[in-house]
């Protein structure tokens, strides 16, 4: 089975000759050295030469609206994220053998944004590194291999990630110690018979861990994007993961929570997307936090967090050192970022703007609209053809028509025909109403 | 068995009341925070606050001459690097799925310092990565899983490539599809019976391969790191490692070429390691190169380049996508880096320098030296016993006299009794002088 279902937003190679003849000669110098493997984006690829807050220019001065962009978070080129690691880097950029004040500051202050029972931070550069670290401490942790994972899942490109990532590869492509469970989709799943999608998805999870177990794989983990973004962006009622958490502890299995797209404050309510599923009383308490992509804002840098007892385990019987992961530079892009999140009240912005929009959108009058979900500035719009069945196609002309208007977004979900709109979280009402508007146009344009 | 059989270098964090009260405060933080999978060098672990060619400074203004860091390889926080990151920082930092002339530009060049043969390259942010998408690659082209390796090797730290890293955690630690043969020690190893020492490197693999064969394993790769640092630093004689790769090839498998420590321009006399095993009428031509470290100067950028054939295959089944990798940023640290290489010939320096170096070791009256070895400003200096055995503990006390003296080495080898010498590229006759003095004083002070 294929990787996803729905059409593709990539440029076709073969229409390179469409292209003028400057951006042609670009794509074609660009293939010949990178190969195959790569794709660039949209009917008419975009050569970006300069990018501030949440507008994008490109090689002609042309301005696009970023509603797609979740790494430059703080805004593209923040200055203040610019200077510390112009800063840094011309003073020192060495490794984690040597003390710096930098990283133990820094740590302090991630974890203390964490729940008390998160006490250790590991840095990477990518949040595929994290995520396969997570792998080798919760695998080092269980004595267990088998990991359960969503249908479309995403966590990463090395190969441990990979293997958890059917939106690369499709089932085929999964080990034999990989089970997937449908997402919960609070639009599409039919919870007859469960109390709620919370419960429902429990048992979808206790039902994949049973048939690891039946096949004589021991259970290690269940590994979630919070807001499950490639499957959708199906942020789902509040609390609606407690469930399955409990299900993954009493299986004597670790809860990983891949914060990688949803960390940081885009979910508005809270900084980390997993909080939103547990309460002052009750909060929900991950195993391991797999962050990354905002970080630092586009400087490479990720981190893994954990429960102590599992980074002490895992230190008795192994060393991990990380070239690049946790360098001062990192640190100070990554500091830069957490100030700037909170002097400029960007989570709150990510809220109030975030809930605007989907109020905008959700106003707009398109039969094709199925659903407008999402939290903070994570938002998927899903557009269904009148029988209620994904549109992909029509999604994707959407994306293009968009393009056409200076106006960046992209899909997800199983089908791609859910428009991803996650961008920096500066995005103003200003943005939000120019974005609701285009959409608005490509929709009527498209008698959609 | 233990990942390495000698004494560590690494700080004991049992001796923390030792330290002034200012560094074990920060020690103490420090290890509260990142928990103990970290570790730091040394008997007093250094507080390094700035750096600047081949020099650093720690918090109180003390100067050390660093002989040990490969990764600011055209010196600690170079002007142009530095102006280059912060430059295309202040612009634009986004992704592959743009177009972008900064990544066309630098991977032709790169592509244009490699044989004909290698015609992609793609991009990660670690050589971990790197090295990962290599086996990834690798496996995908052959159908196969099994890999050789060199008794210590070290190829990073993902699940994948730590599994091909018995440095990390030991030959118990190896999964079924690997296979470890002895590294080829131009110092220790007996030939008798063969041709010379790549002969008897070849016979070794091809004995890993028909185990493999016989375990039901089917052949992939072999890697190795083309100077095997982690095993010593064994350049050995040029051309030793051209039957190896025939023996490979033979039996269908992959050559993997791990440059990522004696890449751009380390060995002197070429600008990659493998060269040194080819000559003008028969080049050297791996099947995939990975390289990273220096690449960015500490910028984390990384990347792996192969045979077009590899990516085709790849590319049909599988699109690949590092968000952070290959973006304008890493793209525009990396073409400096290439570019001072050139403008200051640090290629050239690291040849004349590093074998004045080694003759100036080779020149000095210790009984302990038992082995000078090394390609340009790569360098092992191997320490024994008079018996001529491994004499890590006296190793071990030499790095830590030599910190004392301001002078930054380390170890390597599977009994840790190598002096590991790899400086920045800028390394001049006037530091190679003042690191054999001090090295001279050392091993005095020691009697050895």
């Amino acid at each position: 089975m294929a990787a996803t279902v729905g059409p593709s937003t990539y440029f076709d190679p073969a229409r390179v000759e469409e292209l003028d003849e400057s951006t042609a000669s670009l794509v074609r110098r660009r293939i010949a050295a990178l190969g195959p493997a790569y794709r660039l984006f949209y009917d008419r690829p975009l050569q970006l030469v300069r990018g501030e807050g949440c507008h994008l220019y490109d090689v002609d001065g042309v301005e696009y609206l970023d509603a797609y962009n979740n790494v430059p978070s703080v805004g593209h080129a923040h200055p203040r994220v610019v200077a510390a690691i112009a800063q840094q880097a011309a003073l020192l950029s060495t490794h984690t053998r040597y003390l710096h004040e930098g990283i133990v500051r820094y740590s302090e202050e991630l974890l203390a944004t964490l729940p008390d029972e998160i006490g250790h931070v590991m840095y990477t550069c990518t949040g595929s590194e994290a995520g396969d670290l997570a792998m080798r401490l919760a695998k080092h942790m269980t004595g267990g291999t088998g990991v359960v994972v969503t249908r479309n899942a995403y966590h990463g490109v090395t190969t441990e990630v990979a293997a958890l990532s059917p939106s690369l590869g499709g089932l085929d492509s999964l080990p034999s110690w990989v089970r997937v469970v449908p997402a919960p989709d609070a639009y599409r799943v039919d919870t007859t018979g469960y109390a709620d999608l919370g419960d429902w998805f429990a048992a979808q999870v206790q039902g994949a861990i049973d048939d690891l177990e039946a096949s004589g794989v021991r259970f290690a983990a269940f590994v979630a994007d919070s807001v499950f973004a490639s499957d959708g962006v199906l942020t789902g009622p509040r609390g609606m993961l407690a469930p399955v958490r409990d299900v993954v502890h009493r299986a004597g299995g670790l809860y990983v929570a891949d914060e990688v797209q949803p960390g940081f404050g885009r979910t508005g309510d809270e900084l980390w997307g997993f909080a939103r599923h547990g309460s002052a009383e009750a909060p929900f308490v991950p195993d391991l936090v797999v962050m990354g992509k905002p970080m630092g804002n586009g400087y490479p840098v990720a981190a893994t967090a954990m429960r102590p007892e599992i980074a002490d385990r895992f230190g008795r019987d192994m060393r991990y050192f990380n070239t690049f992961g946790g360098n001062p530079v990192a640190m100070a892009a990554a500091q830069a970022v957490l100030d700037v999140l909170r002097d400029e009240a960007l989570q709150e912005n990510a809220r109030v703007v975030g809930e605007r929009l989907r109020e905008q959108v959700r106003s707009l009058d398109h039969a094709c609209i199925g659903d407008v979900r999402g939290a903070g500035l994570f938002v998927g719009i899903e557009l269904v053809h009148p029988d209620g069945s994904q549109d992909g196609d029509l999604t994707l002309a959407v994306v293009n028509g968009l393009q056409r208007r200076r106006v960046l977004v992209a899909t997800g979900g199983l089908h791609n025909n859910v428009l991803k709109v996650r961008p920096p979280l500066c995005f103003s009402d200003a943005d939000s109403d120019r974005f609701v508007t285009e959409l608005d146009a490509v929709l009527t344009e498209l008698h959609a």
